[in-house]
Parts: C-alpha cells; sequence; structure tokens
C-alpha cells in the first residue's frame, strides 16, 4: 500500500541514497560539522563577480561531487530537482543550466532538500527514472540583500533571528536494485506537509512561525506510520533555531508526546551558538542540505544512526508579503531515511 | 515501459483530467477566448490591498471552482502543486495556505502549470496519490513590479514584449479508474525538459530565449514516442509569443520537421494581437494555466481536439540575473493529453 494513512506515501521499494555531497563557506567550516564538509571555501565569492554566481557554482560543485563520489556519469540522471531561496529560484536555474538533464524546478524554502529527496524517491519508486539528483543551496550575502539589508549597512540582529548558511548539498538517489553502493541509506517513507500560518509575523523569528508546521507534518508522520518518537534515532528538523526546537517540543509536550535526546535541529548543529553572530542558529536551503549530505547520511554509513526522520521547515514569505504587513506561512516535509 | 526513450514518461495508466477550472481579468476576459474564463474580475485587485493578495485570492478560486466542477472536497485532494512568478512564489503560499493538503512548491516560471500537471500525473501513476490538484497563477501588476517598472512609470515597451496574464488555473487530477467523469482528457506521457540557455540576454525578447528549449523538449518528446508533429491535432506551447512562435518553426524547419497548422501558442491565442498593449502575446504562469484549464480543455471535451501536446515553456531568469548582465535560462515541460 503506497498511500499510508493521510498523507504518507510508503514505498514499495525504499530508494537508496547512492552518494551526496556538500560545500560550504568559511563560517560552516570552523563550525561542529565542519569535517563532514567536502569542499570549503576560503572566499564568499569563489572568486567570481557576485554572491549570485557563487550560489550557483557551489550547486554545480555540490552535484558535480556527488557524482564524482557514487561513479556516476551525468548522463545517469535523469531528472534533477532543485531549488533555492533566491528569487526566481536563480541559484538553481544558472547552477544547473549546463547539466544536460531534465531539471524540475522546486520552492520550499529552506525545506527544499527534504521536498527534492521526497519528490524524487517517489519518481523513483512510481517507475519513471532509475536515478535523479536533488540539489540545495544557500547563501548568507545573497540572501540578506535578498530578505534582510544591505550587508553594508550592519544591521542589528535579534537574538531569534538565524544566520543563512553559506553552502550547497546534492544527493543522488536511485532505485536500491540497481545502487553500486550496497548497504547505502534508503529512503522508505515520506510525508509532505500542509501549509501552516500561526499568524507570526516576526520575520526574525521564522523558528516560531515553522514550528507549528513541523508539529503538524511529524505528527503526521507518526500516526500515518504506527511510530513514537523513540522508534527513530535522530529526528531532525531543519531549521527551527534553538527556541524553536523548544516551540516543538513544547507542541508535542502538549499532546503529551515527549520529543527527547534523539530530536535535534540542522541550524543548531551546523554553528557553534556560542558564537553570537549566528544567534538562533543556521538557516538557508543550504542549512539542511549540508547537514544532512555531509554529517548525517556519513554517520548513517558509519553506523551511528540507523533510522533518522529529516524534516525540512520553509518559511513561504517574501520581502513583498512581509512588508504589506502578512504573516509567514510555513511547511514541512518529512522523509524517513533507514539503513 | 514508464521509461520511455531518453526523457519521457509513459504513463502506465493515463490519468484523468476530471475538472478545470480558470478565472482571469478584464483584459482576458476580452479577448478571443474570453467565453471560456469561469470568472472575470473587472477589479484587477478583487476588492483587495494588493496585486499580490489580488493574485493569491485568484488561484483560492481558481482551485475552489475545479473543485465544485468535479463535485469534489478538499480532503478528497491528497497533494496540491502549485507555483507563480512572484519572488518566493507567494501568490501559492498565500493563495493555497487555508487548504488543509499537502502542498507541493514549484518554481518553472511560465512552464509551471505543465510542470505542475507531469508531476502530479506521475505521483498518480506511480500509485501515491489518488488524486492531486495542480494550480497557477500570474498577475499584470505584480508582475510589472516584480520584473520591470513601476506602473506609474508608463514605460514604453518593445514590440517583441509580451504582457503578463492577470489569470489562474486549476486542475484536478485523479486516477482514472476513480475518475467520477467518464470521457475526461487523460494525461498519457511527460516529457520534462532540461534547461537551455542560447545566451540571450532581452527580457523584451523572452519568446527567442524559450524557443529553443521548446525545440529541445519537443523534439525529444517526438524521438521518445515516435511521433511527428501530424501525430497531433494540437501542439501548444505557452508562452512564445508571436515571434517566439516563428522562430521555433524555422528550429524545426532547420531539422527537417514542418510545424503546421497544427501548432499554436498560449500567449498569441489568448489575447487579440491588434490590441498594441500586449506586443507578442501573453505570458505569465497564468497564460497557458487559463488557456489550458479553459479554452483547450473545454474544447478537446466538446470533441474539436483529441490529441494535444501541451508545451509550458519558462524563462529562469530574475531582476537580478538580468542586472548582473547574465543570459536567460530556459526550460519547457511537455504533457500529452488525449481523450
Amino acid at each position: 500500500m503506497k498511500q499510508c494513512g493521510k498523507q504518507t506515501a510508503c514505498l514499495q521499494n525504499p530508494v537508496a541514497i547512492g552518494a551526496s555531497a556538500c560545500v560550504a563557506g568559511k563560517k560552516e567550516g570552523q563550525g561542529p560539522l565542519g569535517g563532514a564538509i567536502d569542499t570549503l571555501y576560503e572566499d564568499g565569492l569563489l572568486g567570481l563577480k557576485s554572491w549570485e554566481q557563487a550560489e550557483s557554482a557551489m550547486q554545480k560543485e555540490a552535484f558535480s561531487l556527488a557524482l564524482g563520489k557514487g561513479g556516476y556519469t551525468e548522463s545517469a540522471i535523469r531528472y534533477l530537482l532543485a531549488g533555492d531561496l533566491l528569487g526566481q529560484c536563480i541559484g538553481s536555474a544558472f547552477g544547473l543550466r549546463d547539466c544536460a538533464v531534465p531539471f524540475l524546478g522546486l520552492y520550499g524554502a529552506c525545506s527544499t532538500m527534504s521536498e527534492s529527496l521526497g519528490l524524487g524517491a517517489l519518481l523513483i519508486d512510481g517507475g519513471f527514472a532509475d536515478r535523479v539528483g536533488a540539489v540545495t543551496s544557500s547563501h548568507f550575502c545573497g540572501s540578506e540583500r535578498q530578505f534582510r539589508l544591505p550587508l553594508e549597512y550592519g544591521g542589528q540582529r535579534p537574538p531569534t533571528a538565524q544566520w543563512t548558511v553559506t553552502g550547497a548539498g546534492a544527493a543522488i538517489l536511485e532505485r536500491a536494485d540497481v545502487c553500486g553502493k550496497p548497504g547505502s541509506p534508503k529512503i522508505s517513507h515520506v510525508t509532505f506537509g500542509k501549509i501552516i500560518d500561526m499568524g507570526i509575523k516576526d520575520v526574525s523569528y521564522m523558528g516560531a512561525a515553522m514550528a507549528p508546521a513541523a508539529f503538524d507534518t511529524i505528527s503526521a508522520h507518526f500516526a500515518d506510520c504506527g511510530t513514537r518518537p523513540e522508534d527513530y534515532d535522530l529526528i531532525v528538523t531543519g531549521d527551527l533555531g534553538s527556541t524553536g526546537m523548544d516551540i516543538l517540543r513544547g507542541l508535542f509536550a502538549k499532546s503529551g508526546v515527549t520529543l527527547g535526546r534523539n530530536y535535534n535541529d540542522c541550524g543548531v548543529m551546523i554553528f557553534d551558538l556560542n558564537d553570537t553572530d549566528v544567534g538562533d542558529g543556521g538557516s538557508g536551503c543550504g542549512c539542511s542540505a549540508v547537514v544532512l549530505c555531509g554529517h548525517i547520511l556519513n554517520e548513517m554509513r558509519n553506523g551511528r544512526w540507523r533510522n533518522v526522520l529529516f524534516c525540512g521547515t520553509g518559511a513561504l514569505f517574501s520581502t513583498v508579503s512581509a512588508q504589506q504587513g502578512e504573516s509567514i506561512p510555513s511547511v514541512c516535509h518529512a522523509v524517513r531515511i533507514m539503513i
């Protein structure tokens, strides 16, 4: 039965993550997970002319590294699913325009990595592809220009603000029976989420806006699959930040469910939160992409975790909507990965 | 065999379009296809405070009308696939945030309607949903603000510029064996396209940027399916405009293939091109959505066309990329619809 409960897809044949790679900037390299990042860039421009070009170059590099790690050629990939935070998703379009692979553009804000993994897995399990690429990125400087203030202005950030990760992640999904790497992590369940908008308007407190969406999707996943938090080695949101994590724990506690020590957040994992710059933690499409495609999948391959619920969370607002006084609709997509 | 040739998905069980609806503005209502539009708005603001709010309201209304026509409740829809042209796709997020349906955000610029139809059809044929909604929109005033000049400036438009359609379209896709409406049009093949960038930089000549992408995808579709243009009652791009159509005809002619009288373009169909305002024709995610979800599907149901190749084309640029001197990467996704 591929339709499990109200909103979960149960894959008939779990889809392997045959290879993954991530690249990031200097600050991410200095964080606790720096060792799991394949390529670190000292220069945020990557020697290019604009932050947007640099972001595109990171997507291209992450995809290329993932192909290389898996020993695949581009022609082995049937579809590319990609997105980013920039208006009209130019990070993806320009980053992947030289790939001769059919391209599906996605927009899920910081949930894009989980959206691309989920859709890619369903395309494979549905029989429409043997192998797809899922790629996302973000860039601190490009995001600041896009969503906030010119960097040169040196604006003060409230403590609940998150720091957009400069980085990109790429995963190659493939039919388990054609996967060249036995023992790869596999996607078994996908729970796409509804848009939830609880009326939060503070764009410097996006963890609060997104936590209810995470609660809705993760609760639906538990109900559909008949599971509880303790059935997973790791439940990881991306990215609520540390106060958003507390809100999510509180929402679950109210419903009688305890999120224990196996709960973490990509935004909290990627930076040292004693660094006051980063505020409440990391954010951006690149944050959960880098943490998943580096640290989490590495640790799964190393045997530390066998059963992970990866829950990308996205704030679906723009500067225009914020300036018009609108609240922040949010979404969360959950992907269960087992090894 | 669900993977047909290099990039086409052949559905095992063609997916029915159980219902469709579209809404649009005054100018679209005055065009040749005005009679096929379900609801026309005299006021571009729809009585709301901003063009962005008006665009969101159109998405909501189009989806609601499609549900009503098919006799469906929202709870019968497993996934919503939606996108629009606005930065961070706020037309879709705000338009559909009140729907309690898992939401997958897409970005394909003006190809979004075909991307959502294609992905939705594959999710159903793959067994992951019985019924999904595909919704897209655009708004002339919101797009001008987003991509060009303030309306108040009264900028002159070159003759190759296209006019963004104010409108939204929605289609309800469903498994043919659960479809409440026998004899519905059905999606049988989906050819997702690669990004093609021939170096065109003129954002007032997007037909020229997108025509090579249309050529690439439609050629791949013909090759994968072993078909020729004359095998279709209608091959329709959306939206190249009239000069873009000429370029596409020329590209096919060079390859020895004639696009005959059965070739048309949604941008050319929706407006009276004697209206000098509209320049080369309509554009925007809403253009092909309105033409498909109104006129084309109606005429298929009426028996005029039995075999349509619907080819959404998107220009994947932004104002930032244009201002940085970049060219316009483009994409085209083709969906074959039969009755």
